[in-house]
């Protein structure tokens, strides 16, 4: 269920109520791929680090260590140990960018698994099962995903198609959540938006999905190598379509940038791999601009990553000690890089929600966009 | 200084008080080489691990990020935010093991860092001067190590040689500490016991180093490839000549098993890379033997590593969960290994101090020496 609690232009400030707990929105979730955050951090570091919500991938845990098992196990919140929200992606974007593609039909996609080549079939009901198995508390819909740049022609069947699959998806989902063996029965659903760049084939993809009257709406195949600008217009094409008293998920995005211009254009969720692999790499968000830790001039730095910062990291250790460890390729680098990423994300995220409960949303937006996309 | 509190046979419950604090014995250090445990351990988990010393290299350190540097930052223990006792090794071991040798006479080792091939000399003036920039709470005197197998006329010019640096490292240290500007003043020195696995060399060189009222003991140059068995009987015949109010350190050593007989022929201290590096390869250690988490029979384990173990680990998460992020290369899987090990490493000298406490470690032996070295 949710609720908007109050708007600003088109920003909403709102609560996201889940059979695992609620979720203040706009938020970010943290991402363990394979139901854990890359870079050494654990399900109780991120309860430090302020995450409301993980997700974790399909199409991964059902290559390794297989879906069943961790059905076997209790599910994913008690094989990762984790009791707040999961929400778990359909498979769909991995199917179509990491596994090799063998055939695709309105039945589903055969691939080979990136692990060891083994053949897969998934379709829709497969990754409604799959997910059913891990018992996430969101399940999102199998779609098709389509590159960038594509033609009008691909983006238009790869839409339908993923109308098709929402719907079985939905069915599919029905049904498990009655079985009597399904551990959690109150598995939402999340549909997802296609149509590319085609602002047309966008409006009319939501307008049909947002009669199925699901838990959530996603904005999916952004993100892919589109401009900002494009990315933004689409969501502004978009978003006066989309449910009102649904929550809106933009996938796989992004910079703090991309984060604070996508809630001004109505988001409220949002995911992505950028700031943990950034991280690993030495590239930190500050609320100055973002460092480059590497760079010679934080070699005898005793200053934290981030004086404005209070994340566990930054408490204790500067930019010298930090800079060695990544150096030094020690793992503890990574680790400590990645949790001050995370956490400056989570916090981020209650800096939107701080300003847009106080009306001033517009005011933080202007300060803060662009200066935490610079480089310094 | 070193209070033995209580004596069972050869083996002693004491007390070691430090500049930074106190550490009850018998006790196991926790190695973080690069200022950092491997695995993504950090300062603030070793506390959780209940660690009570830490270890660091000196010659890691001297050619990454540079002892200046350390001391520039006002030290090791602040470079690492780390408040209690550190003891750093004195880069004998490394210069002869890990660097490509150069040449080595009576004024010291000319070699090449293996991180850049720049050619270094290491005296025993020099490792003194590295050691108190990193103004580790404990200093090792500049040995020189030989491998196994080494003749006598080997041995004996390195044991011969290692008196000759231990005194000059005792001058030095000396001087150093007199400095205004010793970040710490009242570093400890250690000597190290050479000689091989030739017991009369050992006890000689033991008999000449006891003479130089140094704060600590260490026997070197064990755990290189010689049985087990000769490293007992180097140890008991070397312990009647080691100074009785002074502490005892065995380097590189060892196995559950080796510590506790180690404990039993009279030594007070211990480091060892063992129990962190075979973590990383899901080698962990129970109170019911030794387990190798990769095992295809863990594959579905609901249970913790070790039941009778309350770790943050074991408290925590299944072995199906870490056999996973182990097979998936998730750093997450190394770090959780680790810190299992190394905990269990520290209660261990808990329960080893325990039982020195009540009287009753020679039952403790027999109970647990063999077992926990045992396969299961």
């Amino acid at each position: 269920m949710f609720e908007v609690l109050k708007k600003e232009g088109a920003a909403r400030r709102g609560v996201f109520t889940t059979p695992h707990g609620v979720v203040e929105t706009p938020a970010f979730m943290n991402v363990g791929t394979s139901a854990a955050i890359k870079g050494g951090v654990s399900s109780f570091d991120l309860k430090e680090l302020k995450c409301q919500i993980e997700l974790s991938n399909t199409y991964h845990l059902h290559v390794r260590p297989g879906d069943e098992l961790i059905r076997d196990l209790g599910g994913l919140h008690r094989f990762m140990n984790w009791d707040r929200p999961i929400l778990t992606d359909s498979g769909g974007f991995q199917v179509f960018s990491l596994a090799s593609l063998n055939s695709i039909s309105d039945e589903g996609v055969t691939f080979a698994s990136h692990i060891d080549g083994k053949r897969i079939f998934m379709g829709p009901e497969e990754s409604m099962r799959i997910q059913s198995n891990l018992a996430s508390t969101v399940a999102m819909a199998f779609d098709q995903c389509i590159g960038n740049p594509s033609t009008r022609k691909e983006a238009e069947i790869a839409a339908e198609r993923t109308v098709l699959w929402l719907k079985r998806c939905q069915k599919e989902m029905a049904r498990l959540n009655s079985l009597e063996t399904t551990i959690n029965p109150k598995q939402m659903l999340f549909g997802i938006n296609q149509g590319g760049v085609f602002d047309d084939l966008r409006v009319e993809h939501m307008k049909r999905i947002a009669d199925l009257d699901l838990d959530g709406y996603a904005i999916g195949g952004l993100a892919v190598g589109e401009t900002a600008q494009e990315m933004y217009r689409v969501i502004e094409s978009v978003e006066p379509h989309a449910p009102a008293g649904k929550i809106r998920y933009l996938m796989g995005v992004g910079t703090c940038e991309n984060i604070i211009e996508a809630v001004a254009r109505g988001v409220d969720l949002f995911d992505c791999v950028m700031p943990s692999r950034n991280a690993r790499h030495g590239h930190l968000v500050t609320h100055e601009g973002i460092i480059n830790l590497n760079n010679q001039k934080y070699e005898r730095d005793p200053r934290p990553i981030d004086e404005a910062c209070s994340c566990p990291v930054c408490r204790r250790y500067s930019r010298a000690y930090l800079r060695h460890l990544l150096k030094a390729k020690e793992t503890l680098g990574q680790r400590l890089a990645v949790m001050h990423n995370l956490y400056f994300y989570n916090t981020l995220m209650e800096d939107i929600r701080a300003s847009l409960d106080e009306g001033r949303f517009e005011a933080f937006r202007r300060e803060n966009s662009e200066k935490l996309g610079t480089r310094i």
